[in-house]
């Protein structure tokens, strides 16, 4: 059983999975991020020991987090020296190959959640795809997993890629929308605060209805006169393009 | 005051206005839609007389609502043939100078929600932007919607033109990413289920932060390889059209 960790990296991911972790009774030995003042930001938070090298991790640890950008995974898997402990990244993107050497104690403990730093988030809530290089280690990272979250699932390197492009669909591109609507919003002087019943209805919706069936809107109806006029009213070309190729895709939707 | 409504039109804003103008105890003479259908089921769920020509529409009424396509508004205005009520429309879009021969007596009246015909909602929460010819008319038509919505907010056609636009982005955009997802998922045997907790999240983050600090994802961070792999990862070419542009205005927004 999985008694103690030690993370390398100290954003968003690694700062909530750090703290559930601390809140399941773990140990955080200690946690590396290039970042110094982030990352003893964090260790104070669950009791660990920040460190300034990759080399200085503490590797009596059951197992190592790593949780940085995707592009630098590799390279920290390359800079780790350990012979006993299990190496996970917690990476939607990333294939499992990428721990080379450590095949037979590896894995992925993938968190599918946006999460910020100042908000709090219930840990129990979010879902944790889990993929290992054999079973025994794929127990182990269950068992760890099971006792941070309720809702934990095998996805394998590709289930995985799949996961997060439909989430950077469904909350990224999402906020994104949110975001250019309170541009529309303030740059004619009115408050986001009247979008906010919209945006809830429009979320509930698709717990009750598929998201096919609850399309509502001008492009849905192919109403072009409103279609036009709305392009008109848009001045920043970027958004003026968004409009169109995602009133397009509607449209052609429900043709 | 204003005790009793005709009603043009049978979609979803007629048929959830008809319904809470009926539960605030506003008598509907007469529904008219060109679908008789509609206009029979939804008559007979507010007490109201379905009509099969706009002729026919009961004129005593205190106001006449016309729910219609936007393209159609002007052409029912045209039809109608009366000399006392209150004349308003429910479109976001449209213009209220529409009301040619009316100007005594007009206005709009513009529920910010999106409305699906099967399923409930609290009408004291949906956000309704009124216009009107005149004072007189205006508090007409603002005392009847305080007794519909908690939510009672004065708008000029120009200010509800961008209220529009801005949902479409904040409402039927976010649903269609939702939508894609979907359909991402589906194509590789996943559930859309799995996306919910982060879809609540992604809502929920925007009552307490804005969208632009709420921002998270490779785009944000102009990750560049992640974004690759995700192109690759999508076979449908408007959908990987939609990542890349989506993609390009967030990693604009950060530079």
């Amino acid at each position: 059983m999985i008694k103690s960790a030690s993370i390398i990296g100290s954003g968003n991911v690694a700062t909530h999975l750090a703290k559930a972790l601390f809140n399941a009774g773990v140990e955080i030995k200690s946690i590396y991020s290039p970042t110094l003042a982030n990352c003893r930001g964090l260790a104070d938070k669950v009791s660990a020991k920040p460190v300034e090298n990759i080399a200085d991790i503490d590797s009596s640890a059951d197992i190592i987090i790593i949780s940085v950008k995707d592009d630098a995974i590799h390279n920290v898997v390359e800079e780790l020296n350990n012979d006993k402990a299990i190496i996970v990244h917690t990476s939607g993107g990333v294939n499992i190959d990428v721990f080379e050497g450590y095949s037979d104690r590896c894995g992925v403990l993938y968190p599918l959640q946006t999460f910020s730093k100042d908000r709090e988030i219930d840990f129990s809530r979010v879902p944790l795809f889990v993929e290992a290089s054999n079973k025994n280690v794929y127990a182990e990272i269950e068992d760890l997993a099971k006792r941070l979250s309720n809702y934990v699932v095998e996805a394998n390197s590709e289930k995985r890629k799949t996961l997060h492009v439909a989430a950077v669909f469904a909350c990224n591109f999402v906020n994104h929308c949110y975001d250019i609507s309170e541009q529309i919003l303030k740059e004619n002087g009115l408050s986001f605060s009247a979008l906010l019943p919209l945006i809830e209805e429009t979320t509930n919706k698709i717990y009750e209805i598929s998201p096919y069936d609850a399309q509502t809107g001008p492009a849905r109806r192919n109403d072009v006169t409103v279609m036009n006029n709305h392009l008109k009213k848009i001045k920043n070309q970027t958004f003026k393009d968004i409009y169109t190729l995602l009133s397009k895709s509607i449209t052609e939707r429900y043709k």
